[in-house]
């Protein structure tokens, strides 16, 4: 496994949470799921300053609301719509930040499935003009969460295009992703990442 | 009326909307509303690749949902929730860029009811860290579209929570704010603006 700038283990790793190799889980995610746990690890990046990223809302294609007379409109008939940009951005820095995050059940593999080509195609953009992006890939049921550059999902995801599988290997997320510590305020502390990767 | 930089006048004025001070419009927005407008130039800024930059979607409160059979899922009910932060965001030029745009019939002022307490924070967050981030705001009647720098707008609020006004006055929007030109293919061309304020 890749650790930030090729370092292997680094001084603080015993405050990180530890690769989860031989089913020893160091720190374990306490069966929230990733989106509440990076809801939770935002907000406290706002509250501490650290970071502005927020959760943008699930597209909603509203086509009917009704307008009860004493109280709040109510939207009796709507769609989910296809997000066509990412779930997450934000500023960290100074830099734009912009992510999305996929859990998957699979212990062996990242199905591409969970992501659509808008969104990949948003995210080459956002590389193109110089923000930080990636993509948060949990393995739920062994409860590992790595953060995977966009860079090396764009090249499965090319190599998908040109006919090879669906999906990115968990050995191909462990060699070119990095695992994300899971810390008590911030459960996906994905800035730490982000620090040794991209400044 | 300010142009960036302390510039009253530029080169390229003939190309640029021209002040409206003689009820006197260059380049009409032709009745399209704020939103659209803003929507079809971010889409223009897109596609040339100059700005990646989308409107969030409306936030929903989504309460009850219908799962047909071999149809789509139908939201049946939902409730319009308040914005946290602003509507649009994104990158230009390496930078986070993050704006409100809002529209008034008023031909006098700007009401401060239109933006929201959690919406000015949020402005404020962005600016310390160093984002790029402002109000677009249009008087529809008038025909003008400005951008307020964040910085005019919290000078505006706190004097609102100091016991003034609650709006801004025309003319304050006129000497602190720059008019946005209109162009063809980008009805709102605010980056324009964004080029000569923050770079």
């Amino acid at each position: 496994m890749n650790y930030p700038n090729g370092r292997r283990k680094r001084a603080s790793t015993s405050n990180l949470a530890k690769k989860n190799s031989a089913n020893q889980v160091v720190y374990s995610n306490r069966g929230m799921n990733l989106e509440e746990d990076i809801d939770h690890t935002n907000s406290y990046y706002v509250e501490s300053n650290k970071a502005i990223i927020h959760k943008k809302p699930t597209p909603v294609q509203i086509v009917r609301v009704h307008y009860p007379k004493r109280s709040a409109a109510v939207i009796t008939e709507g769609y989910f719509k296809q997000a066509s940009t990412t779930d997450y951005n934000g500023i960290y820095r100074g830099k734009h930040i912009d992510f999305e995050a996929k859990e998957t059940k699979s212990k062996t593999s990242f199905p591409l499935t969970n992501v659509h080509e808008h969104q990949v195609h948003h995210m080459e953009r956002i590389l193109q003009h110089d923000g930080i992006c990636f993509i948060i890939i949990r393995f739920s049921t062994l409860d590992e969460t790595y953060l995977l550059p966009t860079k090396d999902l764009l090249t499965y995801w090319q190599r998908h295009l040109n006919g090879g599988r669906k999906s990115i290997r968990y050995e191909e997320i462990i060699k070119h992703g990095y695992i994300i510590p899971f810390a008590y305020q911030a459960r996906v502390d994905y800035l730490r990442i982000v620090d040794d990767l991209y400044f």
